[in-house]
């Protein structure tokens, strides 16, 4: 690939036209670990920059088993063809090879919205730390962004940490349950239904209609519980059968009141400012550990002081305090 | 005080003899955020370091209401006057003047232990981040076992973030539970189950028997369903009525064949010394950060990233490269 590359102006025109093929090889160089692809990605993405912002980037997250792959192509395909909407599809899931609750083979489940023209799949690299998915998850959306798609649907898988990092890259976080079954059996960590600006019960099908409706209430009073959100937003529980297309538009209508409900607050911006302060200082953590770690000559002294602190000679923090004496007079 | 401080040498050779008063001053100095009281109480830890070490570290977990400080309280008698031990009693819980779950105002809800000559017991600190408590709590470990004491019990109240910190520096977690309650309901954060090396239901009283014996056999299943543990040690559940002095025995009885187990198999030794890398990789995070964020000149060019980061100029990524290139150049 990389004796053919373009130059990152041309990689830029070609985004900013939404031209897909060059947006795949671009989302490539931010996955790849190469320096040289690394730094090519650095200047599509500044070039990109300035025309990304301007959508909607919802989490999805929910256990596998929930319906997630058939809620979206539901979803998906609703606020394309009936709103008008571009919509991108990503993944936040550095584990997904292994729980398979990802949308990474999923594009077979997603037929119809994945031969879209207006929409755009992206399954998640199959490799990396939370921290590294979790970046290129966010420049990558910087890039589907400037490609015009102004809805986002970012996925998790609902048990790892992973939501976290999608909770702190969207602007609305839909929590997919199902009826019948209790928050244990439903392997959801706890926490999560907190970070929820929404909680849509899925399988609401025949049979199942009076489980729906009593997860329904339940939810609505659990979510009572839960202290007031910063921006005053309150919670909706809705349910929808997404194998059945039915109650997808009031999913669709709940996150539309949200962003409306925000803007007009002034929430929706403020969030995003957060946002982009958290991980400022995410990359800055994660540069200063690379810095530290990644030091050649600090590599044996720390192994020293690594052995000094284990057997109990000096204490961690002194062989820190050293340490960082040492480090920072390079 | 800072006029009238003695030599290091002198409080180190006080905790030796046993000097409760210089224990308590020199633990005073360890949560002081004065930087010459800091210096004097690290070379205090140097010193004390040597000397410590001999000991079982017990972390005891639960919400409040569980009845922590009577469990404290009668299975701290039972040690020191039935196993003939000498006990120091710490908390972590930055927060305990909010929730009010921690010993922070339980001396006198722990009458006969306090007043106990072979007994120690110290209060949380009552402000400080989670990192800054974690560590004055190792740190008054350390100097608790050069004063003599062989059992820790170190108390935090469940609900926080502070069970991971203080799993990281026990033996042996304890999780105090209720009969009859659900887990939901006893508010007990998820994977705080898994670290438990021992369940103890309490108040298991006269008229509750039955349902701690049903609770009994329900964790039981439970820890059945978690991965085994690495050092082979199956969790142990059992019950008791602390406030009965029923069932104390027991509790020991696994403290103490847990010791047995894990020294045998040289798990004591490797999780003591695994432990001390996670502090030391720990101290080194909060050194690093200190560096960095520390740094007054770097703090106005720290900002007019941060500035820029907000409003989209820049990717967060871009500016962390900038910033520690500026701050490794220094």
């Amino acid at each position: 690939m990389s004796r053919q590359l373009p130059p990152a102006a041309e990689f830029i025109e070609g985004i900013l036209d939404g031209d897909r093929m060059l947006l795949s090889r671009a989302i490539t160089l931010i996955e790849s670990t190469k320096q040289e692809h690394q730094e090519l990605a650095q200047e599509i993405i500044e070039g990109c920059l300035p025309h990304s912002g301007d959508s909607v980037r919802i989490g999805i997250t929910g256990v596998p088993g929930v319906g997630k792959s058939t809620f979206i192509e539901s979803f998906g395909n609703y606020v394309i063809d009936e709103q008008e909407r571009n919509l991108a599809v990503l993944a936040v899931d550095p584990s997904s090879s292994k729980t398979r609750g990802s949308i990474l083979g999923d594009k077979t489940r997603m037929e119809t919205l994945s031969n879209h023209p207006n929409a755009y799949i992206r399954p998640t690299p199959t490799s990396g730390s939370l921290g590294g998915v979790a970046r290129s998850t966010r420049e990558t959306i910087t890039l589907c962004e400037a490609a015009g798609f102004d809805t986002i649907l970012i996925e998790t898988v609902g048990v790892g940490q992973s939501e976290t990092a999608v909770h702190s890259m969207v602007d609305f976080f839909l929590l997919l349950m199902l009826a019948g079954a209790g928050d244990e059996l439903q392997g959801i960590k706890r926490g999560i239904m907190e970070m929820a600006d929404s909680i849509v019960i899925n399988k609401a099908d025949s049979g199942n209609e009076d489980a729906a409706k009593r997860a329904l209430a339940e939810y609505k009073n659990a979510l009572h519980l839960f202290p007031p959100t910063e921006s005053g937003w309150i919670p909706k529980v809705t349910t929808c059968s997404a194998f059945h297309n039915k109650g997808i538009p009031e999913v669709w209508e709940i996150v539309d009141e949200y962003v409306r409900h925000t803007k007009a607050k002034g929430y929706f911006e403020q969030q995003r400012k957060e946002q982009a302060n958290y991980w400022l200082n995410e990359s800055i953590h994660q540069e200063l550990h690379q810095a530290f770690y990644g030091d050649a000559d600090l590599k044996s002294k720390l192994e020293a002081y690594r052995q000094q602190v284990q057997e109990g000679k000096i204490s961690s923090y002194k062989a820190a305090k050293d340490l960082m004496k040492e480090f920072l007079e390079r």
